[in-house]
């Protein structure tokens, strides 16, 4: 069996398994553990806080490319995704570890570039950048870890395992401007420059969601995790982790403008499968979904429910309550 | 001006400028840092302890090569190249994520005894594997973080910054073996089985001094670090780091009895300047290392003198007071 038959999700699912037969609960690390292998981040406890840590690679062409995006815009992104990993559990990003791969005949000024994005973002988000290595490879790729805490003791984080029948499922902002700035850039589309222009910083500088993951653990929300696969896919992550179902109206779903105008019927695919976005779904009772609306900056929207039948999977109606289908789920980064 | 121009050492100079430029002391993750990019691992506060965090990534064909190496010695590896980063703070590891760069034909059987390999090491010594990224990539990479802790609080930690005029340079057990053991698996050298074992042990199945970077800071050494570029090398580190100089007799250097019986007369070089032996380094005065002596199971032997001298260079001398030239000086990884 190869990894590409197996998937990204088998492999991690094989690989947890791996990790629960080997754990030895008498070492005080395996005791500290609240959240191992399969969510945003791990979290584990010391003294008077949960620690969060969240590692996330990009490598060049298969991630990202040289021909659409400059070395500061990635310095900028390998920090985002990893933000958005702790955003997602609802926690405070500190400490980033940046280990870069490049080739021995790499510009200096690109390097530079490359972490003048980094420092931007990290000190945007109170980041500090304390180490990493950098090596010799045969392409550039940057593997970024930051750590993080839930803030105090006694705080909350959101995890993917806690979604409960009745939940209303909602999101934050509006989806699909990433995958579709992805399109416009790799097939160099051409759009009206406005619309050109909000596509393509959904994809080169996504916005992490640090301050809204801390206040929904804030207003009680238990359940929560980033888009970075595409929404179906990832919502159906929560459904597997939490043993319940999801019920989605595809109508409700917040398209972003920008798609709508650019990609017309193709719209909806892209706000539903399409990856990197960057915002968080998230599932909680309606009172609680309520204070987060008055509370939080950025629109929230329901887009359904989490039900007790039909473990595991998502199920698609537009508001008439037929039937919606689709052909493709999410990013995988081995199946294609 | 390129990266292999620069160095890997001119690299994160420049980078560690960037850094401190661009630190806002308003922010909590600054005020708490203890040390930032450029030692073997970062260190800051939180609450009761110092947390310690490092990264280290090897690369296909790069750092290793499945001409010689199994995907569980790969595995083994990748983690204790890590752990080392903590031993050589004296700290104790807890957590380790795992990025891994994978080509989507890799056989599942290899990746599960990569992760076998990392769950051995891992479980040796307390840590626990939580968490990591797969990605799609051209060829194999890995990147692991570990986090540690100091421990308890007011518990010191080994830094390269601290050495201090008059104290003795000292390492534990034995050098050259790991280089040595390289040479040997590239170019398909024939020695004794027994000596051969060895060296190819010390290459791919290096053990971290975790037990002896605790015992060190337990009896009062305050500079250490771990020997992965070369012993010349990386005590150039701490005399640059300390502002000091160094003055070494070569004849007392412990050389590896099994390559001085495979590579005779190269067997000093190599254990001078071959990396990878993961061997801790460190500085104290001679009353500390005689207790070190006392308390610890592996060989400690002191090999020279800090200077307040010469700073920032490693003067060689042999038994006869004789100046001791070498042309290479370590590893490098942009310059070769």
């Amino acid at each position: 069996m190869k990894v590409s038959e197996i998937g990204e999700f088998g492999l991690i699912a094989r690989l947890s398994q791996m990790a629960q037969q080997t754990a030895d609960q008498h070492q005080a690390a395996w005791q500290q553990l609240i959240v191992g292998i399969g969510d945003d981040a791990a979290a584990y406890f010391s003294d008077n806080e949960i620690q969060l840590a969240t590692v996330d690679s990009l490598v060049q062409d298969v991630h990202f490319s040289f021909s659409y995006m400059t070395w500061r815009e990635l310095g900028s992104k390998s920090i985002t995704v990893n933000l958005s990993d702790i955003a997602a559990m609802g926690g405070f990003p500190r400490y980033a570890l940046v280990s870069l791969g490049l080739p021995g005949d790499t510009e200096m000024e690109n390097v530079i570039n490359l972490y003048r994005g980094m420092f931007d973002i990290a000190g945007k988000f109170g980041v500090a950048i304390v180490g990493g290595d950098t090596v010799n490879s045969p392409f550039v790729f940057i593997s970024v870890t930051v750590i993080g805490s839930s803030g105090v003791k006694n705080r909350g984080i959101l995890r993917r395992s806690t979604a409960k029948p009745g939940d209303k499922i909602a999101v934050t902002n509006s989806l699909g401007a990433s995958a579709a700035g992805l399109e416009m850039l790799k097939n160099n589309l051409k759009f009206k420059p406005k619309s050109a222009k909000q596509l393509r910083q959904a994809h080169l500088t996504p916005n992490p969601r640090v301050a809204e993951g801390q206040l929904l653990v804030e207003k009680g929300v238990k359940c929560g995790m980033d888009i970075s696969d595409g929404l179906i896919g990832d919502l159906a992550h929560i459904c597997m982790e939490s043993q319940v179902g999801a019920l989605i109206n595809v109508d409700l779903i917040p398209v972003a403008p920008a798609v709508k105008e650019c990609f017309g019927q193709r719209a909806l695919e892209l706000a539903m499968t399409g990856g990197e976005d960057y915002e968080l779904l998230f599932t909680a009772s309606p009172t609680v979904i309520n204070k987060v609306k008055k509370a939080i900056q950025c629109p929230i929207t329901v887009i359904g429910e989490i039900t007790a039948k039909k473990v595991s999977k998502v199920t698609l109606i537009d508001s008439h309550g037929k039937k919606f289908k689709t052909k493709k789920t999410g990013w995988d980064h081995f199946i294609k």
